[in-house]
């Protein structure tokens, strides 16, 4: 091989840092529904491009409260991971049941180009997701969404269905009526524009009965029954978002017996979604072939077609590709020192000969206790001889 | 339940920020040795403890050049994960081997409470957990130590075993001779203080002979002989750091069918580790079960140990944990704006309302393009309008 001609002596790896504050700060300005539109795209493109990628299903560390999970996936050139939690008690104390962060690397060297908030990412992939599924697998005519469960996703759903799949009814319900106070408040600067009549009803059932399109996405974490079968009609489209965890669902096991059921990635959604509660060869159909035209979405408009959601890394790797080009457009992320920067890469030492330095240099003459010597250890070296320079 | 007396309004996930420049500067003021000795120890409390983890094999991605892994586990309290690459070709283009970070988080809350950079700290751990295993199956009266493999963690693994575990002699040995003057010229400050002999040799063979311990740490992918059955001698310990990846091995496997082999985490290191060229039942000891006195390490003066590391989830836990000890110490490390602050954790929402509020007003007078409507978006809200104040 050739030397290249222009070799960096020590090329940087500058990780980029989006924090939720600049993150929030870029989908105000572009608008929220030009992010949601934007990730629906980003998210069909990563789908139609299926057989690419490494495909896992995430790993998830269960607690009594809670889990925790990690969810990588790869193609040729990044590799993007998520860390999420889920944690019901959370907004007991104050904090935020979903908490998300993740990353953006390099397949070719390893390096973390960028490293970002997904807090409120993982909102909006999992609504533009939604919308998604929604277009192949509701009836085209439907105008009317109940929204059951009203918490920290719930705008994210209410608006991705009214400004990207056609709903003009929303109907709400949560357990918890703050909530739907909250919602209807963070929806009423829409509803005129959107031109989306907002509903907040007594029950689930008053919510669902006539409803074309059926989002649940509630937060409890136990084999619940949000819905039960008597309240599904024909030719309604379900999306069941909260269900994602083992022991934490929300359909009547009967409604997906009568239902065609869609998935993200069946291997994953065997353990955490609706269908933990069916038998291992219940039919389904991943979503990748219904958007590349190799399986059929809806096919009558009297079917229930159920998308058993419970989020995948591929939407994670769309949608951290997506904000990251947001972050540079807008000059908006940071470098953070995440990877040594190495004169020469196999002198990963070098650093702390440097670190050593820059102490006695910051700290000439306050004596030997400014820099400590090796505490407690008979063979340390004394302070300030540590490290020569070489 | 009656409610606490004091709930703040709004909790703060602080998560705390540890860089690489940092990082190199606790250790610098620590003493590299100290910090050798208390992740020694915080290790082996973290592998006493080890039926209270929840433990997997680390998820890894192949590429032609390299791997991108995720390590993960918890126990009741903490959850921890670190990301690590392995690409071997990156020293030609200048960039370090190996780079990781990683993240601490609540179990109860799953909030992340600690983000830190990791490449410097893997050095340090996985020197520490070598001499940990070495202790145990070394013979008490080792004193020479041939390391081959002189990249980014020689010093470490060099400065571990003379400054912790008695080694008098190291003898070196690179493919690389730079590589070899690289860690001479690291480690001759410290030759006197610790009355350590280094001695560069031309060959494996060379630095093998009449050693003691045999720690070999090469980077390149492939299945290597780096050490061959005719070159070790009995009494022996192998302290093989290098091979830790399916295709990456560094022993002749009549070594192993010689030795007693000794692991970390048998079901990782039966995917990763030299055993991997061994059929599925080949005997192995996890070296927790050493340190607990559930199984016996060396056994006589004459048999060849082998410890079979591959690096462990585990001792990134403990070494997280000492690193943000140190941190906290010296209130070194930054709050990153990694998890939203919510006044109401049910309105993530909330923050794009602020977001839009903020844009308003950083930029009043100054028209439409200052905060740009939803692109290409029909139904979009005109510039400072999208949400109202609630």
């Amino acid at each position: 091989m050739n030397t290249p001609l222009h070799v960096p002596a020590s090329p940087a790896v500058d990780t980029l840092f989006l924090g939720y504050p600049e993150a929030a700060r870029l989908v105000a300005r572009r608008g929220v529904v030009a992010c949601l539109r934007g990730m629906v795209e980003a998210i069909e493109s990563a789908f139609l491009r299926w057989p690419e990628f490494d495909k896992s299903a995430r790993t998830a560390a269960h607690s009594p409260d809670g889990v925790i999970e990690l969810m990588p996936v790869s193609d040729a050139r990044h590799y993007a991971f998520k860390y999420v939690n889920g944690h019901p008690v959370n907004t007991r104390q104050g904090l935020p049941t979903v908490m998300a962060f993740g990353a953006l690397a390099d397949v070719r060297t390893g390096a973390p180009v960028f490293l970002s908030e997904l807090t409120l990412t993982t909102a909006l992939r999992t609504a533009a997701t939604s919308v998604l599924a929604a277009r192949r697998l509701a009836r085209p005519d439907s105008r009317t969404m109940a929204l059951v469960g009203n918490g920290a996703q719930s705008e994210f759903q209410a608006l991705a269905f009214a400004a990207l799949a056609g709903i003009r009814e929303l109907r709400l319900y949560d357990v918890d009526a703050e909530a739907t106070r909250k919602l209807v408040g963070n929806l009423r600067p829409w509803t005129e524009r959107l031109g989306v009549v907002v509903k907040a009803c007594a029950s689930t059932r008053a919510a669902v009965e006539g409803a074309d399109i059926v989002t649940t996405v509630t937060a409890d974490k136990a084999y619940a029954k949000i819905l039960t079968a008597g309240m599904v009609e024909s030719g309604m489209h379900i999306n069941a978002v909260g269900g994602d965890c083992p022991g934490k669902t929300e359909l009547d096991a009967a409604i997906l017996s009568a239902a065609r059921v869609f998935v993200e990635y069946e291997p994953q959604t065997r353990i955490e979604g609706e269908i933990q509660q069916m038998p291992a060869d219940f039919p389904v159909t991943e979503l990748w072939r219904v958007l590349n035209g190799s399986a059929p979405g809806r096919q009558s408009p009297r079917e229930v077609t159920v998308f058993d959601s419970v989020g995948f890394a591929l939407e994670d790797y769309a949608a951290l590709r997506y904000m990251r080009d947001l972050a540079h457009e807008a000059g908006m992320a940071v470098a953070l020192p995440l990877v040594p920067q190495l004169a020469d890469p196999k002198d990963l030492y070098g650093l702390l000969a440097a670190a050593e330095a820059n102490e006695r240099q910051a700290r000439p003459a306050t004596g030997p206790a400014a820099v400590p010597a090796e505490r407690g250890d008979a063979t340390a070296l004394p302070a300030g001889m540590a490290f020569a320079a070489r």
